[in-house]
């Protein structure tokens, strides 16, 4: 997608370590009128009459799925992250690895929002090495629920996530802009897929 | 706001020690027509053209601060919540009591993104003792931005967290449901003020 890749160019910061900072537009302070074009764009890639259901997980992913089950009017149902081992019973869970938090975090789904009669997108801001993803796609399977697609606005490509996502039998994947590289020259996208 | 009041009647659930439950539609999974209406109710309520930028704070919060952004034409901004005492630099920030953490947490917004100039809504989904909200209206005046005005979809109106912005000179408060009582009748919402 052309018109996220401009910004992440113009207003994207690289710092040490290949972390690219989006905050000014995607994931802190998040550009609305952006979102929805964001919405729009997945709209064209994904069968969005089959879907009874966005999910995503907290925080930052919250905002783009909002959006984007709005566009395609059905619910977003967020992935609470729990960092106590206190669960309670009724959830759907997955542990996962957070960058954020430096630790293991649970994703947590109450099992009342999410059966096997759903058909879900699962949409997020950003992705880097997929952890987050593939206990989100747990959830999914946990409910006995159908995969129908995967939305991501950013994937850091060269972390390799996004790789095991596009191998899946029967769900489309989607990134809108896939970053190769980062380096002294700046940002370099893959070719789009 | 009818509409509201009659979704947190028939689908809230009151939990031991007058929690009242409204992840159905309201924060985990959430009906995002309905958020789509409650922007519109803001909209009636607010001088929207004045403002520059919605402020919550993560994460529940951040699905109808997006709704609401979007609707207004402005961009969303929240605040993170962090756990840590390793606190970055350039950052606006406020120590609130986290009745979800069971303790402190301190609200951040980077600096580049809040300023003067800003004119400042603040939107939250639910509100108890009105702690967070008092982090987020202490953001907006260490940023020396002008805060147009305060507004909630639920509020607790018996732990009297909204009665301290009610009072304040100068900025809108409006919340579009108030609940004033939960007993073994159900819940008991205050006349529209």
């Amino acid at each position: 997608m052309e018109q996220l890749k401009q910004r992440i160019r113009r207003e994207g910061k690289v710092l040490p370590g290949n972390i690219i900072k989006v905050d000014g537009f995607l994931n802190h302070r998040v550009d609305t009128a952006l979102l929805g074009d964001i919405a729009e764009e997945f709209a064209k890639v994904f069968d969005t009459k089959k879907i009874t259901v966005v999910l995503t997980a907290e925080a930052s992913g919250i905002a783009l799925a909002t959006v984007c089950a709005q566009r395609f009017g059905v619910p977003m149902l967020f992935a609470k992250k729990a960092k106590s081992d206190n669960i309670e019973s009724g959830l759907y869970q997955s542990e996962v690895f957070s960058y954020t938090y430096k630790k293991k975090v649970t994703l947590l789904v109450s099992q009342e929002w999410l059966s096997a009669d759903d058909h879900v997108l699962i949409i997020d801001d950003f992705m880097a090495n997929g952890f987050a993803m593939q206990g989100l796609v747990d959830i999914v399977n946990e409910a006995g629920a159908t995969l129908e697609g995967i939305g991501v606005a950013v994937e850091k490509g060269f972390q390799g996530g996004g790789d095991k996502f596009r191998a899946m039998k029967g769900v489309r994947y989607k990134a809108l802009a896939v970053i190769e590289k980062v380096d002294e020259n700046g940002i370099t996208f893959r070719e789009d897929d």
